[in-house]
């Protein structure tokens, strides 16, 4: 069963099976996960990487106001009025190889463009907080209408999200982010092999110390 | 609000307000946080240690289980059937000095042991795979009646967890937590100072290396 969330997210009320169907499976196999949405791809890859002891990264749980619980005799606790609560964090943060990981990701249909009001003030000023502290913080972004995945470094998203607020550009142009980005494919075991790029960014923080 | 969860936690459903009254918060500073909940200390310090630049650690949302939610009309999403579900990680995680932090915490009312039936085998399975990224992990234990709080090592929690599947203990002595533990006293700013300790674990790592 899928639910709406308010923000157009989709959320699957029973994570513990695949997502996938038989026949998509079979898809999948073929042409990659073009059917899956960025966070069906992302915990799939997290799966895998776990699996495989690379890293331990999830998804932290939606957070909600739980207001109203019902406790049956004989039975679970039924929550009866519950309402979604905006995250502090980001949605992903674990551990690869000794690096604090941290990052978001997004999805957008535009082709030319990546706009900023697909991040909310407390999400830049988390992953502020965490690269100070020497975490690994970046943005996967996910051209859906193009197929193209970028793993952004988070500091070419401060550059922009600071500039907006000096009157600057409310998006970040397909160029930059190309410029900016490792370019990651959708392949299929990972489904997103987004760890490679971390890699790459850990490496190219240490040259330039 | 308060709401008891089926495994005796204690939810507060307004964690954006201060769990302290105007009189609980002039005891705290006179007598510390004694009636506060080990999730309560830990939240203060999280928060303090984030003002302070100090360490990004947060607790993870409770996950859901989402059955039914209702959409009215100019009214936000109102969840009308969820039920509360296991964690497959441990409640806490973050980074601290470029370091990936991890760990559970407990309360027990015990004196003398520590049951080992607070922690669940994929809690375990979590904090092993993340000390095996090169994460710190550990749990903070309360003994309420004590008053006493300790940062135990991960790696003392496994040795009593494998010895009790192959017939051992199904607790761990006060005399073993002490000894392998940091024990932190509950204090004002912040009221747990336990990445103190975190830092001495770091530290006596590095030796060993």
């Amino acid at each position: 069963m899928k639910i709406n969330y308010p923000d157009g997210q989709v959320f699957n009320s029973k994570p513990s099976q695949s997502p996938l169907s038989e026949s998509s499976a079979k898809k999948k196999m073929i042409f990659g996960d073009r059917g899956m949405t960025l966070e069906e791809e992302i915990n799939e890859s997290n799966k895998y990487y776990r699996s495989h002891d690379i890293a331990v990264i999830y998804k932290k749980p939606t957070p909600i106001q739980i207001v109203k619980v019902d406790y049956p005799k004989r039975s679970r606790a039924v929550i009866r009025e519950a309402y979604f609560r905006h995250a502090s964090t980001t949605d992903y943060n674990g551990v690869y190889n000794g690096y604090y990981v941290d990052f978001e990701a997004k999805e957008t249909k535009n082709k030319n463009i990546f706009p900023l009001k697909n991040f909310h003030q407390h999400q830049i000023d988390h992953l502020k907080m965490c690269q100070k502290q020497g975490g690994i913080c970046f943005v996967i972004i996910k051209y859906v209408e193009l197929k193209r995945y970028f793993v952004t470094p988070a500091d070419e998203i401060f550059l922009h999200w600071d500039a907006q607020k000096n009157d600057g550009a409310k998006s970040i142009q397909l160029k930059d982010i190309v410029n900016s980005s490792i370019e990651i494919k959708s392949d299929y075991n990972p489904t997103l092999p987004y760890i490679n790029a971390v890699q790459q960014l850990i490496e190219s923080g240490k040259e330039k110390k």
